[in-house]
This record gives structure tokens, C-alpha cells and sequence, in this order.
């Protein structure tokens, strides 16, 4: 099994109340790569700039990724955010975007990455999304993140893209943006409308919910000791989500996979915000994901 | 057994996006009782003015709680609150408060409510609290719950009580609030530190959490396809919780009966919120209980 990612690689500089950084590893695919990695193969589909050295590559490349499409565009730079986090860390906020590489990122998809039967358009323009979606003649399983700006500024487009997929993934507050129901059931059903049988709705330090025509789930986030930077949480959910249905082979997936893999979505994205940016997945060992699952299980059970 | 309630009785208007009611039944004390009269023996003490009439009175005495408590203060008028609630119905905006009778209240126990094993605190000044604290001298088990403005106001007086009880329930933005410490479960330690053994967060749509000092549950709220009116959820749940703990004589709770209680309060605040003020309690059958807690078994059972 693989799984192709397309999405930002990013340089991020991130303030929050516990640090800083500068310039450090990330962006939605680099995010959503590493938390897949632990369960099936990835390919990354991405820009990236001269400044994006030999060390970044070597990062990605360390866990395994197949990097033949991150290409490397002459004279751009990498695509950099930079933002902050108040205390409660529910809420980012942007101060500086600057897509350099990405204003003119035409993704080209070589034979490995169009062969995944599973494919995740991460939070870029979603004409984009639906280019990739298009050349990726292989992906029998295709889900896809989005942002408010999007809802905003390309509408039409991203209905266009939701309605060729199999899963949406979006936060709560903007699945009601998105259809103007503020009920999120209601939400979740105009979604269903459009196309995917699932919608997934992150709610940050709160959890995420699930919907599919014939089942709710929903799971709340594992309360930590340590959150230092919620930068990616919402792609490191994506990745644990799809990486493990992938691991699965579970393409057209039952109530129980799909209950599953919104534990290992939860479980990555609680690991994710324990450190800045990718610093805390990258040192993640695969026994701490399998007690990690214990302790949601241990967290959310009760005798019926 | 026995659960003693003290909190305001109320009459509140309400504007939501879904309609409105004028000077309906509610208050503190009202939704706890109603909520927990499903599982235990319930006795309400708080004033009410001239304006409370008889029928309110029948509906307090028809869903069997002992009244001996409800003084009527003669020349005055019934605590009034009037609020409204924008689309995502999670943050309750108050237009007046009329404290009425409350403003001179002095709450004096009968025998029968000073000997209840169970004693719940509704939102009220702090001191009264204590003074009921004080008087229940039979309470084997005591929770509290609070809110900003007292946090704010009368913070030494919140502290003083809150050293003086088995469980407190806040939200979780309260919680961040009295404590200073932005990571829930640092606040939580923090109050396990100020003398109850039992702290719940709730969270609202999100659901509530449960800490101990050997113990951390989590259960998300229940996706409603209509939610009309969130006023007096938190005391649905307050009344679910410790009405369950109390009918199972559960005074000094295991884990497991805490885990149990804490879906009793969700199921109950869940019904809370599917009408106006005390609607749907009042014609709530137990049937319906029980086949919603298998729903919240549906919502988040999955295979570890």
C-alpha cells in the first residue's frame, strides 16, 4: 500500500507562550508525511526552494519518504509562515505568509506517486487539488483539507473539489462556514451531499467527529501535561487518520477501521502539539503510538 | 437516599436563533432537580417572591421534590434572568439580572434537607454556599459549581468554599480562570490542591472532563440534530452526575461510578438542549435515559 500526499512544505517561525522558533521544518505535507509514515509508505508531492538545503531533504528522506516530486524551483524561495499561539493555543494567528515557490506550483505527479491507492490533497488552492486529484488515476481512497480562506476566496472551486473525494477533513467552525449550518450534524449532512461519504470535523484540544451516512463517532483529545506549539495537530491528525486505513488496505473502510483510524488521527495529533513543529513526531518510536492508544481507550471507556 | 440543591429558582427570557420564551420556569436549583429527580430523592432550598405561583410550585411538586425548602419572601419578585444566544449557541449573553429575593437571602435548612447524604452548591454567592456547607451537617458527598463573575468578585470567599467540598464542576475556561494555569489539567491539579477530590470541566457542545488524582475521563457531547436552548445544561449535568452518584449510594465513588455519572450528566444535559428551559426534563420519560446512554456507548466504543 501507499499513500501520496500533496500539501505545502513550509519554513515555519512560531511564538508561542512556551518558545519560539525560527525557520524550523513544516508546512500541511511535511506534517501529514511524518505521522503516515508510521503506518504505510508515502509519497511527497510538493515545491520547494533553493533555500530548502541537503539537511530538510535528509529529514524527509530519514523517515522513508519517496521525495522524486518535491521539486526544487531555481531562484524561489520555500514557502514560510509565521504566526503566533495565545495562551490557550485554540486559535493561530498568521502574521507573515509568503507562498514564494507555491504562487507558481503546478504539480506533476511521476508513476509512483499517480500508482497510490491513497491520496491526501492537503491545505493548498483547491484548483490545485483538483489537478492532483485529477492525474492521480490510482488513488482509490481520496481525502482533502481545507482552510477558511478557501471558503472564502474559492468556493466554487473547492465544492467543485469536495465533490470528487471520499473524505473531508476540516475544522468544526468552518464545516458551518462552509454549508451555513450552524448544527454540525446539519453541516455534515450538506457535506455528505456534495460527494464524500465522510466528514471528519477537528475540533483542536476538544477532539474530532466523524459522520458517515450511517454512523457518528466522536473522540476527545487526550489531556497533556505538555502542549508547546498546535502548529500542524490538524495534518499530523490527517496523517495517522489516512496512514492507517492505508496500512490497512482499507480503501472503501467499515465503521469500525473508520473508528480506528480517528484513534491513531487523535493519537498523532496529541504528539504532534507536545513539541515545536515536526521536533516531537520525529523522535516518535512505535511503542509510544501503541500506548498512546491504551491511554485513549483508558480515557474514553466506561461500562455501558 | 437523598440529594439536597441549593441555587437560584428563577424565571428567564431566552432568545435564541430558534425562538423565544418570556419569563419561563428556570434557574439553578429548578434544572439540577429536574434533572437528578430521575434517579434519587431530590429537595430544593432557595427563595422565590409573590410573583411564583402555584403552578410553578405543582411543577417543582409533580416531579416529587420535597419544597418545605422554597420560601416565598413576601413584597418581593423572583430572580430574573434575561439572555440570548448567537448561532453557535455556546456562549450565553446575559441582558439583565434582577436578583430580587436573592439580593436578601439567607438560606435556613429544614431537618430533612440538612440530613440528605448528597448536597449539590448551585451557582450562587460564594458565602451563602458556605452557609448551606455549614448547615447540611448529614452531607456525605458535595459538589459545587460557580461561574466567572464570583471568580472575579468574591475570589477569596469561591476558595474558602471550594476548600470546603468533595467535587467542584466549572467550565473549563472558568477552571483556566480561577487557577491561572492556561493547561487544564495543571488547573485541575491546582484545585485537587484546594481540598475536593473530584474536579469536572465542562466543555459545553464538546462535552466534560473528569480528573482525580488517580484518574482522567473524557466524554464528548452527544451530536443533536436540534439544539434550541443551551440555558441550564450545566445543571442538567450537575443533576445527571450527582442524582446518579446519590441513588446508587455512592458517596465516597469508585472511578468506574464517577465514569458512569459523568455520562448521566451528559445524557441529561443533553436532553437539557433539545428545548426551551425545562421542556424537554419535564416530559422527559426514564425509558429515554436509558436508551441514550446506549447512544453515547454508540458515540465512542471502539476496539483497542
Amino acid at each position: 500500500m501507499a499513500l501520496t500526499v500533496v500539501g505545502s512544505i513550509a519554513f515555519d517561525s512560531v511564538h508561542t507562550p512556551f518558545g519560539e522558533r525560527d525557520r524550523m521544518l513544516g508546512g500541511s505535507a511535511v506534517h501529514f508525511a511524518l505521522a503516515a509514515s508510521f503506518f504505510t509508505e508515502v509519497r511527497v508531492v510538493g515545491p520547494v526552494g533553493d533555500d530548502f538545503g541537503d539537511e530538510e531533504i535528509a529529514v524527509l528522506t530519514d523517515h522513508g519518504f519517496e521525495t522524486a516530486d518535491i521539486g526544487r524551483a531555481a531562484g524561489g524561495g520555500t514557502f514560510f509562515w509565521c504566526g503566533h499561539d495565545e495562551h490557550d493555543l485554540n486559535v493561530a494567528h498568521t502574521d507573515d505568509t509568503q507562498l514564494n515557490v507555491f504562487a507558481e506550483f503546478e504539480p506533476k505527479l511521476s508513476d509512483g506517486s499517480r500508482d497510490s491507492e491513497a491520496l491526501f490533497l492537503g491545505n493548498i488552492q483547491p484548483d490545485l487539488q483538483r489537478g492532483v486529484r485529477a492525474e492521480a488515476d490510482g488513488a482509490r481512497f481520496v481525502a482533502l483539507d481545507s482552510m477558511n480562506l478557501w471558503i472564502d476566496t474559492a468556493r466554487d472551486s473547492l465544492v467543485a473539489a469536495i465533490g470528487e473525494i471520499d473524505c473531508l477533513l476540516l475544522n468544526d467552525a468552518e464545516l458551518r462556514m462552509l454549508t451555513g449550518e450552524p448544527n454540525l450534524i446539519h453541516a455534515a449532512r450538506s457535506v455528505l451531499e456534495l460527494g464524500p461519504s465522510i466528514v471528519v470535523a477537528k475540533r483542536g484540544e476538544y477532539g474530532a467527529a466523524l459522520f458517515t451516512a450511517t454512523d457518528t463517532f466522536a473522540i476527545p483529545a487526550l489531556p497533556l501535561e505538555e502542549v508547546r506549539d498546535p502548529t500542524g495537530a490538524g495534518d499530523s491528525f490527517a496523517g495517522g487518520f489516512l496512514g492507517y486505513l492505508d496500512g490497512e488496505g482499507a480503501h472503501d473502510p467499515s465503521a469500525e477501521q473508520l473508528r480506528r483510524a480517528m484513534v491513531m488521527g487523535s493519537v498523532m495529533a496529541s504528539f504532534n502539539v507536545e513539541d515545536f513543529g515536526t521536533e516531537r513526531v520525529r523522535r516518535l518510536e512505535r511503542p509510544e503510538i501503541d500506548a498512546r492508544v491504551g491511554e485513549f481507550k483508558a480515557l474514553t471507556h466506561f461500562e455501558g
